[in-house]
């Protein structure tokens, strides 16, 4: 599947003009090599691929990290060596020419140092392709986040039943946290939200000490990583057994827009239509000054990948690509409401959009 | 306090050339300008200093990160946009000939649309000067170290209070990190390591589903942040009532070794000789082979800074420099010892260094 991967890239560069590849981010290196110790960057060569990091204390992978077993692993001798400009060293040596490199992870200094090592190495950029190869997702894949979604279902179910009322933002989202690794997971997919009263339905909300209060709105976006996988689910509740009036306008409004989104998903679909159909039920609201720059994103070995539901996003949507739709409405000083799922887009066919956090959109009054 | 080092890093530019900075490394930001919302720039202007960021949804700076008073803060109004890139296109609209940026943190593709937006800026290197500022801290900023010191130390030890044997790493790590949010951290300051038995002593260990056994080395290395201000503690205990010969000999190695690392530290000491301090302890052992790249590092807005006490290392120790000083040796199947404290240099008649991490390190058995 690695070498699989690799053959694809190597495709795209032979066709760029480039030799060979040097990847170095670390979402890129895990997908063509299966593991990414810190540091360490993939070297798609003229003769052999190589996999060089600046190797632990104790010369050997970390447990959970092992690279596919197809490729070479070229650990560094000297301490607090770049594992980029030994790896250009190495593609030299082989007779490269040529480079592609990613000039949108590669700091100035680190390109420079490269061109101070391989003086003749004609380097050039390998842009986001490693990216575009991410997009579309395999069922493997899927299958991970898949049980990522499921974690982070049961992470939020767990919380859902315990008293919440004078708990501070910072311990519930720990209190999640801890569940996501209880379930399974590697860790959390990001840093838990959890927003109460003024701050609920804020995206990327850091969690304070204010504590939940009766009458509130309470918003929570977690997501769980499983074998590198990662997924997003926020779901808004109230506090307390009536909401007020304006809470539950609010959410009608986000969930109707949430699920126009859901239900603009189909292969074919350009990003901007799907983030078109969700902003216009705010817009049409007269909440046109509040919407958010985007109203969901690709999720898989980075939460938030390409593509971009985003007004000015070009491009479109292709089957067995997983993204979230989120809108969200946040009133400065009242708080607000946002919902967010995880789904994988699947054609008419076989049942459309593919729904992987399944946790009730109901208003639930806790 | 932030306009003087405002201040100081202008004198720096000037000496160099540059009539103006922009730096992009948050930890810098958050140094210069008090704050460092996500994704801002610091913009030393030819006419007056700006922190320029996208802007979340509602305008608003997030709770906690208000930035300088004395700083004018300009948010992107259009979305997607890059922070630096915009605060170039000011500083050229403000007149500046030239402007240093931080070419080991600006990406190759950031640095080039720079240049596409400013092509008359002189685009210079700022290298480390920010980096070289913060290293020595003034008592403001020690004193944020020392209560985030003192939560490690409380969270640390409620944990050696409680029932160890049977519970996995990955439960340990995630109970301390709660108790330093309980004890008024902002959170870890890194993640937190749990080893057990054979991955003990291992810098970095990241924690398993292994759970701790009688006769076990347990290694565990955490620490918190407190106002931005990072501190580090490792600490090595044994399960079970009788350690072993080897564990008691191996322990007071490491714990040889780190002593001579500690009463090395004086203003005016190589960076190198106190790390060899440390590490001849190791070597005259028998571990020459087994020795980690450094010893020790500088600690503050980030958890590793400068200075690096490794043998390679050029440069003195400072008066108020903290460092950590954590050698630890790892026998592969078997374990290890590691031992980390946090320190500020102090000149002999202040007391010599000042300890700031203060559980104890006696070879305990849990």
């Amino acid at each position: 599947m690695y070498a699989a991967r690799r053959a694809r890239l190597r495709e795209r560069c032979h066709a760029g003009g480039s030799a060979g590849a040097l990847v170095s981010r670390a979402a890129n290196v895990r997908y063509l090599a299966g593991a990414a110790p810190q540091g360490a960057v993939l070297l798609l060569g003229k003769r052999e691929d190589l996999l060089v990091w600046a190797g632990p204390e104790d010369d050997r992978l970390p447990e959970g990290s092992r690279p596919d077993e197809a490729l070479r692993v070229h650990a560094l001798s000297a301490p607090g060596g770049d594992p980029a400009v030994a790896a250009a060293d190495l593609a030299a040596a082989q007779g490269a020419e040529s480079l592609a490199v990613e000039e949108h992870h590669l700091t100035v200094a680190r390109h420079r140092a490269i061109g101070s090592v391989a003086p003749r190495l004609r380097l050039a950029d390998l842009g986001g392709a490693v990216e575009q190869l991410r997009l579309v997702k395999d069922e493997a894949e899927i299958a991970c986040l898949r049980i990522a979604a499921e974690i982070a279902d049961q992470a939020l179910g767990e919380l859902l039943e315990s008293i919440l009322v004078g708990r501070t933002e910072r311990h519930l989202a720990l209190e999640l946290e801890r569940r996501l690794v209880d379930h399974g997971a590697d860790g959390p997919a990001f840093a838990t939200a959890v927003a109460t009263g003024p701050h609920s339905g804020r995206r990327g909300h850091r969690p304070t000490d204010r504590r939940v209060e009766e009458g509130d709105f309470l918003s929570v976006c977690l997501g769980a990583v499983y074998r590198g996988y990662r997924c997003e689910i926020g779901r808004t509740f109230v506090i307390g057994t009536s909401p007020a009036d304006w809470q539950i306008e609010l959410y009608d409004l986000v969930f109707a827009a949430q699920r126009a989104g859901r239900e603009a998903l189909t292969p074919g679909a350009a990003y901007r239509d799907v983030d078109r159909a969700a902003r216009q039920v705010l817009d049409s609201a007269g909440y046109a000054d509040r919407l958010p720059e985007l109203t969901g994103h690709g999720v898989g070995l980075e939460i938030d990948e390409e593509p971009q539901l985003a007004p000015a996003a070009m491009g479109k949507l292709d089957a067995c690509v997983p993204v979230t739709v989120e809108p969200g409405v946040h009133l400065p000083g009242r708080g607000g409401v946002r919902i967010d799922d995880t789904l994988v887009v699947r054609p008419e066919a076989d049942g459309g959009p593919e729904l992987l956090t399944i946790t009730t959109k109901e208003l639930l009054a806790l």
